[in-house]
């Protein structure tokens, strides 16, 4: 390829500067209203970011896609997550540059928009359907389904993609195949369920040790920690965890939820720090996403008030219910219910610490094992 | 008074930078959990700016519980929200800097704590209070009141705040108050009425000129525009603005939210652009709230999961119901339902807008008249 | 016009997000370096705010080219540069997703770029001249002036806008047009120099009082004081103030330094207060706009070291003397200097005072008089 | 330990609240500048901010001060900085709060300071002497030293931690023992001189290639080029670097210099990736703290102009002057320069490679070797 001949040929300005046309006054930037050229970049710049987003999430996906994923891969998706991250935080805070468009001055053209919304995104939809927003978990409005308004060439790469792997699937497969859960002097299952006794008889004896409860309130705080064992006793009763999959409070597989706790528990080795680097990453991402949707809903809400546009684009009401209904890695935050305090973490055996570590040392050569 | 001595004295940096004092290990920070320290500064930050905001709200509070706000003030509340605003954005972001804290870190010293949170900060409630929520708005968790957690003082000190003047109910007053309304050859609520009807009836026209519509799509359409003339309706029927009050869904007394909306809908006016830039500002300060108890709640949900601390203290389902029906100033989002186009607004009379006007002009003099 | 068909066809997308082509690989996504898409978004974006920006001030042009500028219009300047100003933290923040983007990564693909860098942007360069950097402010480097690198259109286009209004000289006039400084029994520059006389005066006799001064402490002491009374001439005597400039120390008219001065004096007076938000936006704008330069030469400097690139576009080294060099209202930074403490401002006369001011009040009219 | 009491006992919130006290009027909050409750906040909530981050810059001078650094230590590292991160980045926008003071607002109560200033926090310095400035880097102001605003006991807290091993010296020694410079067939030092003469060849042969250059811009463009190659050679040439080093362009020993390069070229591979993001992490916190140190001195121009206070406190040209001067890792930023396109990157040996790497397989096993 010969280089581009300049800045300008090189992004493409003469297109990405000459796409901005109003649908208010007689279709130039002379009659058209004075803030339809910020909402126009506004949703521009939202696109460009949704396809560099969409661009790294691909990758993750073909990354994770394999049957086995060496370490410098994982390393890999923590710095492509890191990236969305980054970008996420910005078009929150790009918000408030549209924030700066009062109701009154967004009234002006609206009526010119044909009632359609940031809503109908169709790469905004894609990204969710690659991270792994299955078409069961979306909430419709009305009667109507959440593609209703794209066209049919959209509607096929979204169910495309939603065919196709999503992250995560993948993230499950990758997590159930986690090592180390068992080896030789040491069971994970066993070790925990020892480790999750102790608490809930240490917790029903600081109960019971508590003076002047009132016998109401001292039933209370024991169904507390009832509940709380019982929470413990899924990682260990299989049949415990479907019971929750099926009433839609967990969608990870159980072993990927083993593997996810196992992370989480040892992160400090070594050999699990990426793998951890990695979930903290991936539950950035949703919780980023969501704050946006959330971000997005008040914006709406401050707008347009709690009037539907009569194109029946979806109001504040529709959008704040998708805020939290549209998230996808919730078991990665109710994860931490399931935590124990490290002084209660059974230890691994000595001679795997040993095989996984390394050190830059005085001698001037690497120390392994 | 003599000028402190130095830069320390005049901080009390002694008193502040000795003020942290840690649950874990054997009360020192050798022996403390590393993060514990982390968890201190950040919550004392949070009440350094709850101090620095609740100072700024008294302010405005005690400017708006005169009888006449003149112009000067006006521009003084809209600084002080601006600042107001400043924090909350901070603060917003301050959760970031506790995120770098994970759960299984979390739960090293968490145990320590005795089972309180941010929730019981007794400083956060007086500002909510302040603000204008009313105990009955608030939610109460199991049968337990939001106060039962505070000390008799502090409980004491917040009764008091709830039965004085809150800024709600001082901007209601103050918007009460606006003038304008009526003026020789114009008043206001017939100038709107006559264009809400022109609005409603160009909607029923447009569903009725749509080719192709399912009759049950065109009945879903005309429900939808019989539906926003009813909310039109509310503005000149006092009737119907009282239905809303008793259903819960407003709060602002009718003659408050008329003034609210004529500022709104003439704000362009010179003498209107302060108290608009006040309702913003307030709108604002809400906005930013929320999204306080949004992310607060998120970041709990990270934290600790789904799991109900033993001492009680309300988790991630209780803080995720407060964020919205916390919420004060609704009817100011609400507001933009109400709004019409600029295009479709009753001028004001020739000799109003004369009378408000002042410009600097080439003649080096001002001109007002 | 018909409204667009859809949310995609309005925004323009297939040419928004048509309009990524790497260098690097075949010129296709599949083998170019994978960073690149970041690289040609991060700046794609950029171009969008720019032209939102420039946007803005030319809007901020046309009101202040007028000889009279009103009140309404005032307010509607201070809106823009908020505008503005949400736009520059913005991308004040994009510079951390490009960021993500490791030295080495951009190593892959840097030398299919030819050598150019984002100093090249047009519409940067048309953004300071309309804000008022003049050609003859700008560093050059080595022997070759800053438009060397653009084609011949943009060369002449940036001429022209340099042959226009700008905005700082738009400022200048509008301030030097500012009345009030003489009143009936209130003459300004009367009063300023009294209080200024007062102060310097004050300032001589707390060194003079001051126990266990060494002599040369005493000296210094007392130049310091003596510098500052200067400063403060400057204000009432014009042969200061255009020596200041000439020196290339000032920049504003001696008129319009006086309007400034005056505006942040008496801002708390209502018909002040929208001007000087006028003051403060404009400076906001200036410090952002600062801030992104100088976090932009820092990123170049972690991103390619000292470096000159071979095509030759300049480094780190040449960026960050621009930074200080093409701040364009460092006399509104400056002003500060001049201020004094509001308890030694000279009094406005009552009557102007009572011209000015509006209330809401109880009796349910406005009061003005 | 019993667990506190309260939320506010933990918090010792009796101890911050009460720590605000006015310098102006009376001494109480009725009487003082309304500003004035602001200032103490920000300043105290940096100073909080600044005890969290020396303590975990302390922690992390523990890890390294040991011989030996294993690899989950180096994790925690990482962690730490990207903490020490967020609370930079946090910092910076906490400016945005205290600039809702107007420079007007502070002149009420500035005299009643005494003169001193933020420049004079004491944990400040300390936070920077720990990084690794040193006293000899420091800008004195006129002919006084930086600390000679400290009463004793600081003073000599700081020679104390100036005479300890500070973060630059801890990493120093760390990169100094990076193994695998030398391998059975490889030897990094040959590989990378023989990629460095190949890269500037081929920038001679595009220069002569290139068409229609006049021979003053040949010449020019083959200087550069001569440039680059001297700089590559430092990387070989130990005199090279010591000249460096005494001309005071580079601070690295010749060994740590040598290990960061080593480490960021090779970043991919497993073993290296923590150490990486540990250079990165270091490298964003001086980015922020120069990022803060520009912010403040901007602050200050906009607050006090140039005027440089009576009690002689530092003003605008000083602080700006010691941004860029008190920039600790310049090294780390000058790396870049240093560094070669993975293309032409010298590879490692295939045995070398293998011992390094784990993955996560189908078989669900760790696969190592």
């Amino acid at each position: 390829m010969n280089p581009p001949r300049t800045y300008g040929d090189y992004l493409a300005l003469d297109e990405i500067l000459g796409a901005q046309r109003p649908a208010s006054g007689k279709g130039d930037w002379q009659t058209a209203s004075h803030d339809e050229l910020l909402f126009i970049v506004v949703h521009q710049a939202y696109e460009l970011w949704f396809k560099a987003m969409i661009f790294e999430i691909d990758d993750v996906l073909k990354i994770l896609s394999h049957g086995t994923v060496a370490e410098a891969q994982v390393a890999l998706v923590v710095h492509r997550f890191k990236r969305v991250n980054e970008i996420l935080k910005l078009i929150l805070e790009q918000i408030r540059v549209l924030e700066t468009m009062s109701p009154l001055d967004f009234l002006e053209f609206r009526s010119q928009l044909g009632g359609y919304s940031g809503f109908q995104s169709y790469q905004f939809r894609l990204l969710e359907a690659k991270l792994g927003l299955r078409r069961k978990d979306r909430l419709t409005y009305g009667d109507r389904q959440y593609y209703c308004d794209l066209d049919e060439a959209h509607q096929r790469q979204l169910r495309e993609a939603e065919s196709q792997l999503n992250l995560f699937d993948a993230l499950d497969a990758w997590l159930s195949r986690t090592p180390f859960l068992e080896m030789k002097g040491f069971r994970f299952l066993d070790a925990y369920k020892e480790a999750a006794d102790k608490i809930a008889a240490a917790e029903r004896a600081a109960v019971d040790r508590e003076k002047g409860l009132s016998e109401q309130e001292r039933q209370r705080r024991l169904a507390r920690v009832a509940g709380n064992a019982q929470v413990f006793a899924s990682v260990t009763d299989t049949k415990q965890h479907e019971e929750y999959r099926t009433a839609g409070q967990r969608r990870l597989s159980y072993r990927g939820m083993l593997g996810a706790l196992f992370i989480n528990l040892y992160r400090d080795e070594p050999i699990l720090h990426l793998p951890y680097q990695l979930l903290v990453g991936v539950t950035e991402v949703d919780e980023n996403l969501t704050l946006w949707r959330y971000r997005h809903a008040q914006m709406v809400h401050r707008m347009l008030g709690r009037k539907i546009g009569t194109g029946g684009s979806p109001g504040y009401d529709y959008l704040k219910e998708t805020v939290e209904r549209h998230k996808i890695f919730q078991d990665f935050f109710d994860l931490s219910t399931l935590l124990l305090p490290r002084s209660e973490l059974p230890p691994l055996p000595e001679n795997f610490k040993q095989s996984l570590g390394f050190s830059f040392d005085v001698n001037d050569k690497v120390t392994s094992s």
